[in-house]
């Protein structure tokens, strides 16, 4: 077998596995010297060395790889039932659907003993990984956020996947789950990345949650098909998150909250690292707040701002409108975000300005009849046109 | 007389009249006009050149000026008889109490039409002007405030005037009076800067506040005794809160809020711009969150933060103490305050930590109560000591 890094593919009972699958099955996810044997030496030799039980190096294989090499082929075959049963997919360097992003975490500065690239990813849905992340944020937090968090986190998903980006969280309680719930809210497809197998209920609770992200998204782990989170696993998935997206946003984290842990691989992936503040009375907020003081994150509080962070530029544009500076200070926060979506040039109909911000149809007439009754906006033809400054009185 | 920058002093129906006192009365205060004629000639000739209706200069003095000079005698009559009856005294350049900070003004870029140090001050209370301002933090915000916003300001108020810094703002609806109570709540003097004149109650409501604020502290303003607030005068007003004060921090501001005009001159007078950060879906922090976005802000959260940014170096560690990283995420924030205040040397007795912290007595026992029974400090002699984290369980 060639040693290249993306490994050999064979045929085994009639399913394809690939050396990458059957390392992954016996080493840890993310162990830092898997990714330095690796690079040294290729999948097919780490592989064969386990097997062997070969030295390559000082300390490589670890005693536990070769301990699980003994028992590949049942790991193999459970691996593959599972998988076949629950309709998973092996994704891995070299496939179509392999996001080129996650490259950056071969080079990214290690945290404690994790760190490299997975040496592929368990997949189950219809989203083709690679499309899904080309244009993604992770939005991250505490799993004991408080209703504001949720909140803040369930909004700023349904706004950025509304604007076409994948929202990619860990499926956890409180915001991960929010942010998920967020972007299913608009039918869009969002990604969870799991820290137990791909197949696995974690948390149990969120089984129903999980299926749906799964119905139209993706659901992935670079654990075997089967296996239970930890706590070392959770720190080393967030590293897959934070290098899958081009931004990752926290909402709410208590001081040495594991959220941090995201943006800071975040910030070792070079990708852009951002926080959503809350009230300094809520201890929820306070890991935020520090990531905001450090300078390692910038505060957003928008889905316009959050996707200029990450540079989407000329999509959008986060100072808002140029009709805002005078009135619209006196307009909710759900009344300015419908009125954002007005235009001034030509007139849209209620349907097409509704299809752009997360509320319901119903909402949105209602809005813009008040809107229209407060001189913002004028109704044109079967739509809704947006009033300039000078010609609507100045409510300020 | 000479034309020194001081100007002359004189007696005048047996009380203390200077040129700059009665140029106060004539010119509209802040009128940037005035820094750069009296640069230029001085404040004996410009008070000379409005009398006598003598151009000096293009457009200089105004006809404006003129016309009020021709009452002069009137104006200062009717000042000094104001200033007698209501306790106010005339502070300018030269005086012993004279804050050198304000100077900052004539060097900082000015504000449209506006700039410039005053040419005096009218002030009202037994605090000295220079003393009280020497260590001093501008807390101000919107009128319009929120629950949390008046509890943020009133909080913060309350905690850094017990590190003995003086709390200034301009005695508004809002966040502004809740810091002048936050400082009055723990007896500390505080200092607000009316666009009125001193003797002036407003608005209205606060007539009994501003008494309270010049019993032990300061009211000030550059406006003649009996003067009325206008649109402008708030504007003008705001340039000496925040080159009075080492820092200005912003707590809660609507998008184009009167209170960052005044972060907007802390920054012009090279002082230091706070802001307090806020929920994303309120309103009232759209502001603060703007400024805290573009850079001109420094984010805060608590007093420890403020001090350090204003430099009050050494007297404060805005990190928290090395025992914060274990267990006190599950304190509340008033209980984490009081926790901060017990040393871990030596013990501290009840009243001594009381009186390093905002709260009344009683709370303070009961948190130190709570506190020992969840094994973060222990009873020791008369009074309580930090347990060092490997003294007691890890309750994370």
């Amino acid at each position: 077998m060639s040693a290249t890094d993306a490994g050999q593919r064979e045929e085994w009972r009639g399913l394809e596995v690939t050396e990458r699958m059957r390392l992954s099955l016996i080493v840890e996810p993310g162990d830092l010297r898997v990714r330095e044997a690796l690079d040294r030496y290729g999948a097919a030799a780490l592989l064969a060395a386990c097997v062997g039980g070969d030295p390559l190096d000082e300390g490589v294989p670890k005693p536990s790889w070769v301990r699980r090499a003994t028992e590949l082929d049942r790991l193999t075959q459970s691996a593959l039932d599972a998988a076949e049963r629950t309709g998973l997919r092996w994704v891995q360097p070299g496939d179509a659907e392999w996001p080129s992003g996650l490259a950056v975490l071969d080079n990214a500065e290690p945290l404690s003993s994790v760190g490299g690239a997975p040496l592929g990813l368990w997949a189950r849905g219809p989203l083709d990984l690679a499309d899904g992340v080309a244009r993604s944020v992770a939005i991250v937090g505490a799993r004991n956020a408080t209703t504001y968090g949720n909140q803040a986190a369930g909004d700023l998903a349904a706004e950025v996947a509304v604007e076409d980006h994948t929202v990619i969280s860990g499926g956890a309680f409180g915001i991960d789950v929010a942010a998920h719930r967020g972007a299913l809210a608009v039918r869009k497809p969002t990604i969870c990345v799991l820290a137990c197998g791909a197949d696995v209920a974690y948390p149990r609770a969120h089984g129903n949650i999980l299926a749906r992200i799964a119905d139209g998204g993706l659901v992935l782990s670079e654990q075997a098909p089967g296996e239970t989170p930890t706590r070392g696993r959770f720190l080393t998935r967030n590293r897959i998150i934070a290098a899958l997206a081009q931004g990752t946003v926290v909402v709410e984290a208590a001081r040495r909250s594991g959220a941090l842990n995201t943006v800071n691989w975040a910030q070792r992936c070079g990708r852009v690292a951002m926080g959503v503040p809350g009230p300094v009375t809520s201890r929820a907020s306070v890991g935020v707040h520090d990531a905001l003081r450090s300078g390692g994150a910038v505060l957003v509080t928008r889905s316009a701002e959050v996707l200029e962070a990450i540079g989407a530029i000329g999509s959008v544009d986060a100072t808002l409108p140029w009709v805002a500076p005078t009135g619209t200070d006196r307009l909710s926060v759900s009344a300015l975000r419908i009125f954002e979506r007005v235009p001034a040039a030509a007139s849209a109909t209620t349907d097409a300005i509704a299809s752009a911000v997360p509320c319901r149809p119903e909402e949105v007439r209602l809005a813009l009849g008040a809107l229209s009754a407060a001189g913002f906006v004028v109704a044109e033809g079967d739509g809704w046109r947006a009033l300039r400054p000078e010609r609507r009185a100045d409510l300020s």
